[in-house]
């Protein structure tokens, strides 16, 4: 592929799929928008959980059997705060909170993208890595228990409650981050693919900022979502159950649906149905290692090509 | 000893002292008053390095080699850090860390002094240890290179720079914190300790808040002070140098020419001459395990019950 592509990712499954890409492009080819509707501050610390999970997978220091956090890392702090009487709901990882430290000296005095620029160039990555607003954007999630922060539903209560509804708290103030715009108004762009992280979770933040879902449909270039579902199943997460509260099938089919003709094509596992109404490219999209990232990354880009 | 004592303190010889009065005499009848002028920020978390190893040393958790820190810690957040960027003049043990990113986020809505009862309660600490004040002291150390923040001075620069003059930087404004002023008038008050601690990194900045020096001189009880010399040197720290550097000598005799009329009595070791104008005892000083720091304890509430 000789243009640019955009990734709009979230956690693991977009990490993966980056990581993947990365193999396959020129550096200055890939920008990947990272979702921040989860970003929280905890213990004084602004956490930013996407751009974390991204980032030390495109270094190679993600932990890759638990999906999130530094490979090998311990829990002293945390077993310490523990014996202070702190609350434990949030993993914190000694090598983690080194990133959560910097993170937050550097924001008092630096745009988010500043600082997530400086903290890829300290972990030697090549491809550029934005946050999708340097706005503060929170996601809060309607449930039968009402409204509730994002980790409070996905990491405290484990996804338990039904989901209703998103509401995104800043939106409306944000903007883009700087490095989004420029990817998506880039000449030389020639895709932008919608990684398999949670369509409501991941996504749906990237999308709701101001102009941004305007922007995609005004495009020349293809619009293509990897699926996060194999089997009536999300590879991780709880995609899943939140289409079927939604009354959307966890499917390649509810994917397109639930993206509302943002899609021009879409990769997704041989075990499924095509949905209709778009280009489908069918292959195993489980990415079990980096050897299967870079070939779905391939297959991806060869689908591209063909749209 | 059926009184109250008060005891005041810096760090390492102050925390090990106070461990073995904590042996000595029931909980009710032990307040440690720590010096706050080392506090400082750093990476946003509110460090009060004095504060940390009378806490660590007094719930038995401190690293003995080193004098400061958590036994057995290790520094994997630090490491992490470096890999970002970040300086590492100055340790951060990830079990140290939490306790400052506890102490941070409870001075948001909380007092030191009510932060320093609750820590200690956690880490099951009987005895009352509160910090010299509640409002913020810095010491600045002026030298021949200009003047420094302390850390800056002690840690970074390793004392190195020729010692003149402190600044303690806000303490026109401070006051002693309410368990200090509770403790000096305590109608039980038996004895005032002054602890081996630098006196004039340590100890002078708690003599320097308002009013605390006229305090302990109206008292009606003993001042004594343990001394931090042996044979001309400090048993840990910049003390004597600095001492040389006032034009005093690193004695017994300076100390009390140092201290101005303050002391009642003094502990200096057997191998040192005494000073004149005051009350003596002289015995092994050197605290090199708990057993020792009971028997100096020990030996100086025996000296104080015969002034």
């Amino acid at each position: 592929m000789s243009g640019s592509v955009v990734a709009l990712a979230g956690g693991v499954g977009g990490a993966r799929l980056c990581q993947g890409l990365s193999q396959c492009l020129p550096a200055h080819q890939l920008t990947v928008v990272v979702n921040t509707g989860d970003d929280f501050e905890h213990w004084g610390l602004q956490i930013c959980p996407d751009l974390d999970t991204v980032m030390y997978t495109l270094a190679s220091l993600n932990d890759t059997a638990q999906g999130w956090g530094v490979r090998g890392d311990t829990r002293h702090l945390m077993q310490a705060l523990a014996r202070l009487g702190g609350e434990e709901w949030f993993a914190l990882g000694d090598q983690d909170v080194a990133t959560h430290l910097m993170r937050t000296t550097l924001l008092k005095t630096h745009s988010l993208s500043a600082v997530t620029a400086q903290l890829c160039q300290r972990l030697g990555i090549q491809v550029t890595v934005v946050p999708m607003s340097d706005q503060p954007v929170r996601t809060q999630v309607e449930t039968d228990q009402g409204r509730l922060a994002f980790q409070d539903y996905f990491v405290r209560r484990a996804c338990q409650p039904v989901f209703k509804s998103l509401v995104f708290s800043g939106i409306e103030v944000a903007r883009p981050s700087p490095g989004f715009l420029a990817a998506l108004s880039d000449p030389e762009l020639s895709a932008v693919v919608v990684c398999p992280s949670n369509p409501l979770l991941s996504i749906e933040p990237i999308l709701a900022l101001p102009s941004v879902r305007a922007q995609l449909r005004a495009l020349s270039v293809p619009v293509v979502a990897v699926s996060p579902f194999i089997g009536g199943q999300a590879v991780k997460g709880p995609a899943a159950k939140m289409f079927k509260e939604l009354g959307l099938p966890a499917t390649a089919s509810g994917l397109v649906e639930y993206y509302q003709g943002l899609l021009d094509g879409v990769v997704i596992d041989k075990a499924d149905g095509p949905p209709s109404g778009v280009k489908v490219c069918s292959t195993d999209i489980l990415m079990r290692d980096a050897g299967d990232q870079a070939r779905l990354a391939r297959e991806l880009l060869t689908f591209v090509e063909t749209l």
